[in-house]
Parts: structure tokens; C-alpha cells; sequence
């Protein structure tokens, strides 16, 4: 295309933009409108991507970080002829696959945006694929707006991707000045964001945002820029094309007044339909596929003390030489974590993220988008800095793998920062989503195995202790089932527990056994799904049931067998053990029995259950 | 003290720091050894500080963001002569106030530290405080890691700061080179450090952070540096003092091996005890207090349709009036929070925040620790960007109210990444919080209000869609309390609702009715702690509860109510509904029809549960 007919593209985008958002009666036109130009010439000149074959390995990615400038993204797919004006029409309707903010209902949206200063992280990890993994020559482009800047995400991604050096990312920030609500911090300060692109190692380029020429020299100079990325900074105008929207406050999320007046303005009975086509990558881009050395997952003896952090790196490592498709991030805590056994063995597939939670979850998203097999790890506790960006990962049926170690007050010393003490209710609370709490090394290693081919998100919390090893290495354990350790016709009370309080709760039915009270000890190392039969059977059969967690006592294992047992219609007598208390530093012993979750309190709670009738 | 003094000191610290982690078995010697100096020097010259009184709010305020430094905090304690040296060696122990990191059951602690990249955030809410707030002269000085640099709340951090010229604020950057596991990505570029800081708009100085005389002058510099806040970037060496140790990776996070060996080489025996006298403030001190115009808490007529964010806007304005100690921030939604309207009363008391959720509740924290009352606001969605930081404001015994607003599938037409769905997963996980969702626009207002008056972390969850008002202007609402709405001594269901999902119980009642089914409706506003007496008083009377909420299934409010009903030992028939799809785009109508929380939904399933038996 030539510079006027870009001009006549980025205006037929607008007026895309703004039919788009009318017809809806909500939508982002004037944050698309500032935008046209930027997407015309990316997508008229530098954009390789085959819209019929959105699975081809060697397409570039283009990923709207400014999720909210949808309309543009949904015009831009129009004029490609990716979707019928129809379509387009259906924006923001129900079932309609474009939704108010980009998902991947759409075969070319890579991940859910919506939730500002995610996409920038998110191509981070994508073009670490395209480096590192697939080592394809793609390119991620990536739509930011300025408003998002402010997120600390965004700074992170810069750190990262100077880091690793990625020259097959270029951010396009689109600096029109103004927010939701208002004026942004730096307005059309563009040398404020190039000197800390700049200053976090990134190329920098100002432009004009709305002067075709001007963006495609700049594009090219970043296709052209190695050893780094690339940020083209481009002052634009909000609400570009319409004088009464442009650079005004108050039509942040609106659609305009008058379509009419605004369609006549922006020239459309004059433009008509503009059509791009955009080329196709090289037809030879064949993903890299790593060798592998096979193998068996680690396996354990009966009684071998070993953290079930231990059995998660081992069981990655041995897992990375079964599948190649398999990589590893942590978030500079892989000798606590033992992500570092994966580093160890598989070097080429190891992601060090440093202490930036919210860029480690994003790179694992992006890795996905291009088929790889993530997982993620750090303590439990700092999971919950990343808490949005896996609450987007739902959103963008995203796989991942995550595992946080060091969970509860059975850590013990370093106190209470450091405990996940939230974890499995954050991560309970998310649609779709696997919640595993292993209490032994070879029930571990085989879900670890098992989260590999699961789809969605999934979660699997691991204990600091090195703890006896419950199950031998023969035993068989899946997603969804629960073990009952303990159990026998009598049973007058039974007890779920998971990880570090399973073996707190074989503790307590020794000291019940003793005073001549059999239980019943369940392993819900599955915490969701849950296996509710199980549990339904066990209520039956005891009609008490205790549940003893290493948790706050909201939203976890307590929750999740209460809520069991009423879809299964069962009523037992019911004690929820958990930590009722705000901890302090202490031995892991101390803390359990401080926090009523021991073998004793478990005792306890069964013997005062028993006397309630 | 002259120099010497102070290199003694340092020293001494050295040699405490080793002590104690060493009587702990645990603990960071190494990440305390290199900020000796650092620390020296602020002790010995530059902190103004009275450990007497350490609520004199003349007060300088010193964060250990890198809070696992806490060996070297503890020491300073000692030095300062606020503990003793059998406290000092109680460290780590159960029940002793010196935890393995740093919390506020040590008066001189202003907030919980350990989880990196929040101190230097939170001291951005303190220097807030105190320019604009209290208008007192009191620095705020933050020990940072140079690992935790990776952390993108670190650059929200250094953007607000300079954004509200925070002159009164110190970040000390300990660049020792070394995180947990290995190398920073900058290892000891102290010009990348430095460059970074100058883009944003600080002060940098770059400096040894051994030698005692530049770290005074640097000190001095950020004293004397106005308009902007001042970074001390300093070259350190991790273990220094300890030859084994210094600049040596595996040693996080460690005590020594040979403890006298260690304390040898540091000259234990040589330098005995070293006393710093810290500076007290200037005795005149004086917080401002702003004039208030008092007023009444709004009120609004039965049946007038008012969002609950609206009412959240119009009572936190009229608060405002009534007490001078209530602040409020907004994540730059204003406009659709309505926390423009506080915005609009009291712009002194305004602060925006942009879209740096993690940085708002930072500085939340950072405001209450100086006495006053924050409200802080965003899109309920957007709070999970920041669970961290309110996991952690729990460790600091933070009173902080935070509001999300736009709850659920009802917001429509954005789509799912704008619709909190887990917000009351997430705050009713943390330990002492307090959970409101309101469903009228009186209610709304009398909560707001008591949650002033509340301690910890309370939440409060308004919905974006303009519904009747339930309650007239006379009722009065309490934290803990609900209202049954409907109720007859026939009910044969009792429906739990809350929010948006109240009006839709309303009218599943209503149909029930018509079909000759009477129903009791419950009004639980107050979600944590919930009034379990009422509810187990309905299931006794109806043997039948349907809980219905605009969130997941998991950890909202069908399991605060299946909690309160098995902690009653109420066993009724026991139906949830809550959003168990995907959702996509749509009318609010549609959404929560396809979620099956509508009128006609709830009725159907107060229908099923009565064929049930």
C-alpha cells in the first residue's frame, strides 16, 4: 500500500471504529481512533501473519495491550477480511466473538487484554518463545497505551525483555495524552518515555503517530534494530478525526454522539470500503523441537523424608527429558522452589524471571500461546502478586502450570510474609481451574506429570518440610481422586486433610485409636476438583467429618468439602480446622500446634465432636 | 559520632547481625552485612527519630523494604538502646517480637516488610502523608534490595514520587550484586541504576556503600534536595566483613557456619558494645488537621434507582465533611467509582493514583500508619492486581477500606476482564478482614461509614447498575448484620443473597409467591463476618437455603453462608448458584440469565429444591 492508501486505511478504521461502538451503544472509538495510523502501516507493511492459518508457527503476533481500543482491532480484521462487516456489527453482543475487550474466542487474539499493563508482560513471553523455543524469526508487536504505562507490570516487561535481549519485540506506545479520567502523568512528554525505555536498555523511537511515513520509517528501523527491542513512541491525538472528540476529556468508553455527523467527518460515504492485505510470513518456519533423553518420573520409598517442593523439581526435570515441550520459569527462588533441578538438566528451557511475579505468569501465557507447556514457580505467598494476571489467564483459556512452595505456618521462622496462607482459595476461586495439594513425593511427581496435559489453569502448592513419604512408588494417583489412608467399618468421625496436615491428621488417628476411637483419614490432594464421592461416603458412614488445612479458613479445603458434601446432599456433623490466627515466626512444630491444626488439636476437635452426640 | 564511630558501628552491627541469626539457626546475615554502613550513617547522623515515643508524629520513618535484612534492623534497635541484648537474641523464637521479618508488633515498625517491592510503595504513601497530609517535615527513608528492583511496584513507586515531587523521600538501594539464587540481572551497574532512577525524575547519587563519609554526603545531598526524591544507589558487598562470605553466592539467607570464627574476623572482641544516639525530631511537630464543614451521610427515597458506587462516591464526599481524617485514592476511575466526588469536596484529601493498583493500596498503608483513614477505589477486578499488597497489610495490622466496583457479570457489555468474579474469594481470604457488599444505596452509605471506624482491611463491593433503592432513609445497618426481606411463618426456601443478586432474589420471590410458594429472602450486605444467627434461625425454619451471587462458585458467599450454617450445626437442603460459565459480552439481563442467577433462575432452583423434598 502505498502512503494515501494507508491514509485511506486508518480512516476507514475509524469509521470502523466508530460503527462498530454505535451499533454496540458502548465501546472505546476515540481510544481507537488515536491508533489508526499506527495499525494501518503495521498492517499494510510490516505485519507478516496469515489470517487463514492462525495456528502457522511463523506468524507474527500482534497483541492489543490496550485491550479497550477493541473496535480498531475488530476494523483492522475487517479490512483483512478476517470477518464480515456483520460481524463487526455485533460488537459487544451476546455470544458475539467480539467481546467488549479482545479474547481468544477470536483465532487471532492471542491472549485476553482488558486488564491494562498485561499485553506488554505478555508479549515478553511470547517473543521469548520465538527466541528461545520455537527460534522463529516472528515478530510480537505490541499496542500499548500511555495510560498503562503506570502499571508496574509495563517495567517489568521493559526489564525483561532488555534482559534477554529481545529484538523480535516491538512495543508501540500510543501516547494520546489522556486516560478515563483524565490527563495522564507525563501527556505528550515523548521524551520522558523514551529516555526510560532507553534507560531499561529498549531502542527508542519517537514519531508522529498520525504521519504514515513517519511510523513506517520507524518500523523499519525496529525490524532492523538487534540485540534489543524496540519502543515507538507516537504522539496521537484521542478521537482522531472528529474535531469535538479530539484531545477532549470525558468520551474515555463512549460512543459518539452523533454517528451520522461523525461518519460524515470522517469522510465515509467519500472512502468507502478499503481493504489490506497483509503478508503472509515465510512458508518454511518450522518450530525447534528439542531433543529428548526419556526417562521415568522420580519415585520415592515408603517413608524417605522428602519435601514435596524436592519431588516438584525433580519430577520437572524428569519430565523435561520425557517431553520436550515442556519449559521451566521461577521467580528467582528455584533453590527453594527446586525449579533449579529443571535448570540444572534443561538450561535451554529455563526462565529466569527474578523477583517480578506478574512477568514470570505472562511469559508462561505467552509460551502457551505458541503450544509450550509452562510452569511457574515461586513461593505460594507471592503468587497473589500475580493474582490478575492469572485471573487473566482464565480469561484467555490459557494452560498453565503453576506451583508455590512454602505454604502455611509450617515454615516456620521467617514468619508470616512468607506464608501462602490464601493460595488455595485465590486459586480455587477461578473458573476452570486444578488445585492440588500433594502430601508425598511420589503422589507429587505423578501430578506434576498430570498437570502437563491439563488444560486451563492449574495450581499445585507444595510443603517446605521434608516429610516421610506416605504412598510407595507404585501407587497411581489422578487429578480429581482423593486416598483414604485410614478407615474401617467403625469409623466413628472422619478426617480430609491435604499436604502437611494429612500427616498432622495419621497423627491424630493414631492418638483416636489409641483412646479406642477409629477414623477415617482422607487424602484430598485434590482439592479441585474434589473427589465428593469419597467424601460422601465417608459422611455417610461417620457422620462427622473434620477438615484441617494449613489456610486461613476461608475459600480453601474446608470450603471445598462443606460445599461437596452439600452438592452430594450430605449433612454430617462438620469441624473446619484452619489458622485462626495471624502468625509469627516460630518452629514449623510450634506454629501447627499454636494454629490448632496438629495431631493433637485434630484429636481434640474429633473428641469434641464425638460428645456433641 | 566522627567516622570512626560510625565504621565501629557498623562493625557492630556486622557482629549482631551474625549473633542473632546465628541464636535463630536461620535468618539473612549476609543481606545485613552490606548495608552496615548504609544503616550507620543513618543512625548516627541524619535519622531524626525518638525510639521513646514512637508515635511522635514529628517522627522520621525508616522501612526495611528488603525486610529479610531484619538481623540488621534488630541490631539497630539494639544499638539505639530500644532492646535489650537478650531480645536481640530472642529472634525468629516463638512470640518474640522480633520476627524473621519485620512487623509492627515492634513499635518503631511501621508496616510488615518481606515480601519485596512493597517498602519503598508504602513509604511513597508516608512521604504522601506527610507533604500533604500531616504537612510535617519528616523524612522517609527506604532501605531497598537491588533484587527487588525487578519488581514492577518498585518503578509505580519511583513514577508517583517524582510525579508528586516527593522531595521528603530517601530510597537507599543496597546494590550487593546478589539475590537468593544468584547474580541480579544488573549485578553492580550502578549507572543503570542510577539512569533509570534520573528518567523517572529523582535525584541520583552513586556512592560506596562502605565508605562512611560519602554515605554521609550523599545523605546530606538527598537532604538538601528539593522538588524531587533522592535514590542513594551504593556499591556494597554481601557478607562484607566476613571473607567466606563477601560477594559469595549460597550463603542467602543462611547464618554462618562458624559463628566464632565469623564474629573473630569482625573484631568482636575488640569492639565491644557500640551506642548510637539517634536524633529526636523537632519537639513542635503538629500534625494538620483540615477544617471539616460537617454534614449528614446522604440518604435517598425507597425505590429510586441509585448504583451502590454511586452512593459509595456520595457517602465517602459527605464523610469527608464530617471527619477531617478520612483520605481517599482512586486507581484513575474516578469518574466511574464516583471517588470523583470526594475528589471534588476535598481535593487536598484526593490523591490519583493512576493505574498502579499496587502502588493505591500502597499508599493506603502508608497513610494509615501516620493516623489517617484511607478509602481506596478501583474496578473490583482491577484489586486482584494488588493482593499482595493487601496480604500484607493484614501482617501489618493496616486499617486500610478499599472499594471495588462494576462486581460481576451484571456490568455487561465490557466483558469478563472487567468483572470481578473473585474480589470476595479474595478479601474474605485474609485474616481479620471485613467483607460488604451492599444492595442499596442507605445501606451503602451507613457502611461506608462504619468502615472508618473498622481495624484491618475491609472491603466493599458496589455494583455498576442503577437499581431501586430496598431500604428507606431511616434504617440503620450494621457490620455483621443482614435483613430478611421477605418472611412468613410458611417459608419453604430460603434464598441468601447480596448485591445485584438480592434484586434478582426479590423477584424469584416474587414469582415463587405466585406459584404458592412462599419464600424467606435474606439480605447478607455484610459477607465476613455474616450474621450466622439469622441464617441458622431461616434453615431451621425452612430446610431449605439457596445462596445466589454475581462471582465463582468458590469462596464468596454460598460458602460464608454453607460455613455459617455448619458452624450453627444447621444442615438444611442446600442449593449455590453463582457464575459457573465464562461469560463473554452481553446486557446485563442476558449475562445473568446465561449465568443462571437471574429471578427465573433462582426460582427454578427454589422449585427443584422443594421437589427434592
Amino acid at each position: 500500500m502505498n502512503d494515501d492508501q494507508l491514509r485511506q486505511l486508518a480512516q476507514r478504521l475509524r469509521i470502523d471504529a466508530v460503527r462498530a461502538s454505535s451499533a454496540a451503544g458502548s465501546g472505546h472509538p476515540t481510544s481507537s481512533m488515536s491508533a489508526a495510523e499506527l495499525m494501518a502501516v503495521l498492517f499494510g507493511r510490516h505485519l507478516r501473519y496469515d489470517f487463514d492459518a492462525p495456528d502457522n508457527p511463523a506468524n507474527d503476533h500482534l497483541i492489543f495491550s490496550k485491550g479497550h481500543a477493541s473496535p480498531l482491532l475488530y476494523a483492522l480484521y475487517r479490512a483483512a477480511g478476517a470477518i464480515s462487516d456483520e460481524e463487526l456489527l455485533s460488537f459487544r453482543k451476546l455470544h458475539s466473538r467480539l467481546e467488549g475487550h479482545p479474547t481468544p474466542v477470536l483465532p487471532w487474539v492471542d491472549v485476553a487484554t482488558g486488564s491494562l499493563g498485561q499485553g506488554l508482560p505478555v508479549g515478553v513471553g511470547v517473543a521469548l518463545a520465538g527466541e528461545r523455543l520455537d527460534r522463529l524469526p516472528y515478530r510480537v508487536w505490541v499496542l500499548c497505551g500511555d495510560s498503562e504505562t503506570a502499571e508496574g507490570s509495563m517495567w517489568e516487561a521493559f526489564q525483561h525483555a532488555a534482559h534477554e535481549g529481545l529484538d523480535n519485540l516491538v512495543a508501540i506506545i500510543d501516547v494520546n495524552r489522556l486516560g478515563q479520567r483524565g490527563p495522564t502523568m507525563d501527556g505528550w512528554d515523548l521524551d520522558a518515555y523514551a529516555r526510560r525505555a532507553e534507560a531499561f536498555g529498549w531502542h527508542a523511537i519517537t514519531v508522529d503517530g498520525h504521519d504514515v511515513a513517519a511510523i513506517d520509517r520507524a518500523y523499519t528501523e525496529a525490524a532492523a534494530t538487534t540485540g534489543r527491542p524496540t519502543a515507538v513512541i507516537a504522539r496521537t491525538i484521542k478521537g482522531k478525526g472528529v474535531r469535538s472528540l479530539e484531545d477532549a476529556e470525558g468520551w474515555h468508553g463512549k460512543p459518539v454522539k452523533d454517528e451520522a455527523a461523525a461518519l460524515a467527518e470522517l469522510g465515509a460515504d467519500r472512502i468507502g470500503e478499503v481493504r489490506v492485505h497483509v503478508a503472509a510470513p515465510e512458508p518454511d518456519g518450522k518450530p525447534h523441537v528439542f531433543a529428548t533423553g526419556g526417562g521415568e518420573l522420580p519415585t520415592y520409598e515408603r517413608g524417605d523424608k522428602v519435601a514435596t517442593r524436592r519431588a516438584y523439581g525433580d519430577a520437572l526435570a524428569a519430565l523435561g527429558s520425557i517431553r520436550g515441550d515442556v519449559a521451566a520459569l521461577d521467580g528467582e527462588v528455584g533453590n527453594s522452589t527446586f525449579a533449579e533441578l529443571f535448570a540444572a538438566a534443561h538450561p535451554e528451557r529455563y526462565f529466569e524471571m527474578y523477583i517480578a511475579e506478574q512477568q514470570m505468569v505472562a511469559a508462561a501465557v505467552g509460551m502457551q500461546v505458541r503450544g509450550w507447556v509452562p510452569f511457574a514457580s515461586t513461593f505460594a505467598a507471592f503468587m497473589s502478586r500475580a493474582y490478575d494476571f492469572v485471573r487473566m489467564a482464565v480469561v484467555s483459556r490459557a494452560s498453565i502450570r503453576l506451583s508455590g512452595s512454602h505454604a502455611g505456618v509450617a515454615i516456620g521462622e521467617d514468619g508470616p510474609s512468607q506464608m501462602g496462607l490464601e493460595d488455595l482459595a485465590m486459586f480455587r476461586a477461578l473458573h476452570g481451574s486444578t488445585v492440588l495439594y500433594p502430601s508425598d513425593p511420589n503422589q507429587t511427581a505423578q501430578l506434576v506429570a498430570a498437570m502437563a496435559d491439563r488444560s486451563g489453569v492449574s495450581y499445585l502448592r507444595t510443603t517446605r518440610n521434608a516429610l516421610p513419604a506416605l504412598y510407595g512408588p507404585g501407587e497411581r494417583f489422578e487429578i480429581g481422586g482423593s486416598r483414604v489412608l485410614r478407615s474401617s467399618a467403625d469409623d466413628q468421625v472422619t478426617i480430609a486433610a491435604a499436604g502437611i496436615t494429612l500427616h498432622e491428621a495419621l497423627g491424630a488417628a493414631d492418638r483416636l485409636a489409641a483412646g479406642g476411637i477409629p477414623a477415617r483419614v482422607i487424602d484430598c490432594y485434590s482439592v479441585k476438583p474434589i473427589d465428593a464421592r469419597t467424601l460422601a461416603d465417608a459422611a455417610t458412614a461417620t457422620g462427622r467429618v473434620i477438615t484441617v488445612e494449613d489456610h486461613w479458613p476461608e475459600g480453601g479445603l474446608g470450603d471445598a468439602v462443606l460445599d461437596a458434601l452439600a452438592s452430594s446432599g450430605r449433612r454430617p456433623a462438620f469441624t473446619k480446622l484452619a489458622v485462626r490466627i495471624l502468625p509469627g515466626s516460630g518452629t514449623p512444630a510450634e506454629l501447627l500446634a499454636e494454629a490448632g491444626i496438629d495431631a493433637e488439636a485434630i484429636a481434640g476437635a474429633a473428641r469434641l465432636l464425638l460428645q456433641e452426640g
